[in-house]
């Protein structure tokens, strides 16, 4: 629950909800950011001191590594949870593309928590609902348009319904494709529930419960763990060109901190049914990087910072060039998720936290231009 | 190259063609085959032994694990291989299903086995050819015809050739997927060749190669490592019912071990163009449980054998009950490949060799009926 989601999302049930809050962290992603040599714009207290800054309303933390299933089973059998919400991978495509080490170390760590946690789950707790956080990216860039998770087919005369294709574009986005393979097995072959979530990026500094500055939850902007929309802001707020991969017609979709925290509490209210397993696509807004470029730059000129625009060559494969991208996104509509927030109020938010870090910024701003390339 | 397969081909290979051999194995299968309590019909030397008794024609041997990448990159390094035919998995979904402990195993050592391989491609020999061996069980149980890999689908409109959606059954199936997952990324970020073999359940003892009874692979019978056609010609020759789980009316895929040796031969002939990922069924034959258990015991009471069938529950998930399965498998035929011998003809040869081998198999008896279940 240290990471960027999590903590976000530790203080939202902690402080809304009636149920009993564990976190369970490694504290891997502090190491790991201060492994490629950055730190979080946005400083963070360390985990004791966030829990004592909380008082009565800090969930119960406990420390250990999902690799170890003694560990966690332990964890399951003293708390029974209901629900469990898997935020706890490493994240990064860039990290996991750094060399043979760290695509080993993405990829076991990834596959080998989750497999953890499904066992936990039968052996222990077989009604909890896992919530597991996959990405938007696993399906890749097909021509046609994506649905959440399967999709009936006509093949040869034949029809069926089957999991969409997924297409990894390097380590990191594999692993969470392999995830998903695991959950679509275990939840068959042991009538388990979950609901993986294929999520966009993630943009904002923000939700409600954070009240006072120590209780922000981190912010990456270096080109290894800041993801695109965050690192923009953070590009603006230290002078430095917003990078751009490729041509910039390349379009993503992206989602704010906020409406994923929304998105992940309306998912732990609705469980799939026992032996389910459900794919939600978690996207708001579909938007090409050149538009995000611009919109980043007006909010930016508001706080009175010019920016300009900088085209990379992409680090990745085959990114940027093609211009088509259809992704559907009802089921959460369906469970009642409406954004409350434009993208342009949530930048504006986001550039004034950062403002208050630009020293920070600016010390580690070596590390915003991307070195780690797929090719290399 | 210790392995079932491994052993077979590393002997065509050292016998018939001008190229090098190198093998290369960590000793794994036959640890892993002890562990469950269990051993090989057929008596098998060990490797340093195996090495003498070929002499001058045996290929050289280097002992290590995959896993360790700078082990796999020297190995590279010294060889230049143009062409690593990759065998070196834990190749049992039961073995996968025991607990988590093994299920993390099998996924963590098959899929990093497989990066390291590729990263040692990418780094040292661009242009080699990656011959893997996954499973024609990658694809699991679709209601519509299964291609080779790719299909092209029309949906909503709008046409793609994507890779045709796998589902795995178990853990070890699930690892399989996962490399052919990574397989295809490499393939494209570093445009490097790989042929990724969806392989139908072997069977049989012996290629020609095999002139010495020394010199004949290992053949395994348990319910963990032995596989379903192997395991019946056992429990004929020990007299033990064969076991057909669920009804029988299950359709698998079958190859002879000859076979698939000839197959590997011309796919290694015959690579694909740099950057290829290209994807093969290897499959002879598509029978149900019922007909293969008929045929071992017609085949059986030529040897004075009689044999009866004992159904028994399925100790795994959603087996036996679907009765389409229609499978392509014109590539290989496209390189030249024609099946030599009729099942009936493979039958004989293994359950002469195994009689032979009676008195191992009754000794291990205790370990044909499966004990691991998918559910439990």
């Amino acid at each position: 629950m240290d990471g960027y989601i999590g903590w976000s999302l530790a203080l939202r049930l902690a402080m809304t909800t009636q149920d009993k809050i564990v976190g369970v962290d490694n504290l891997g992603r502090r190491k790991w950011v201060k492994d490629v040599g950055s730190w979080s714009a946005i400083p963070i207290p360390s985990m004791e001191r966030r829990l004592k800054i909380l008082g009565a309303e800090a969930p119960d933390f406990v420390y250990g590594d999902l690799k170890n299933f003694d560990f966690i089973r332990k964890v399951f059998t003293k708390y029974k949870p209901h629900t469990v919400v898997h935020l706890a991978e490493q994240p990064s495509a860039p990290y996991s593309m750094i060399d043979p080490k760290h695509a080993a170390f993405t990829q076991s760590n990834n596959i080998v928590g989750t497999l953890n946690l499904l066992y936990a789950m039968h052996q222990v707790v077989p009604d909890c609902h896992l919530v597991k956080m996959g990405t938007i990216g696993e399906y890749g860039r097909p021509k046609v348009e994506i649905p959440e998770g399967f999709f009936e087919i006509e093949y040869r005369g034949k029809k069926d319904v089957l999991p969409f294709p997924r297409v990894g574009d390097d380590w990191y986005h594999c692993s969470k494709i392999h995830d998903s393979q695991n959950i679509m097995f275990a939840c068959s072959a042991w009538n388990l529930r979950s609901t993986d979530i294929m999520q966009g990026i993630v943009y904002g500094t923000r939700v409600e419960e954070m009240r006072k500055p120590e209780l922000l939850t981190r912010f990456d902007f270096d080109a290894v763990f800041g993801t695109v929309l965050n690192r923009f802001c953070a590009q603006a707020v230290a002078g430095h060109p917003l990078t751009v991969y490729g041509n910039g017609d390349h379009i993503s979709s992206f989602i704010s901190l906020r409406d994923t925290v929304r998105c992940l509490q309306l998912i732990i209210e609705n469980p799939p049914a026992k032996g389910e397993y459900r794919v939600l696509n978690q996207i708001e807004q579909l938007i090409t990087l050149n538009e995000l470029a611009t919109r980043v730059t007006k909010t930016a000129a508001k706080f009175g910072i010019s920016s300009s625009v900088q085209h990379i060559e992409s680090p990745r494969v085959d990114i940027g060039e093609r211009d088509y991208y259809a992704v559907d996104h009802a089921k959460l509509k369906a469970l009642g998720f409406k954004p409350k927030h434009s993208m342009e109020q949530e930048l504006e938010l986001t550039l004034k936290d950062l403002i208050t870090c630009k020293a920070r910024i600016l010390a580690k701003k070596m590390h915003i231009m991307p070195k780690i390339s797929w090719k290399a």
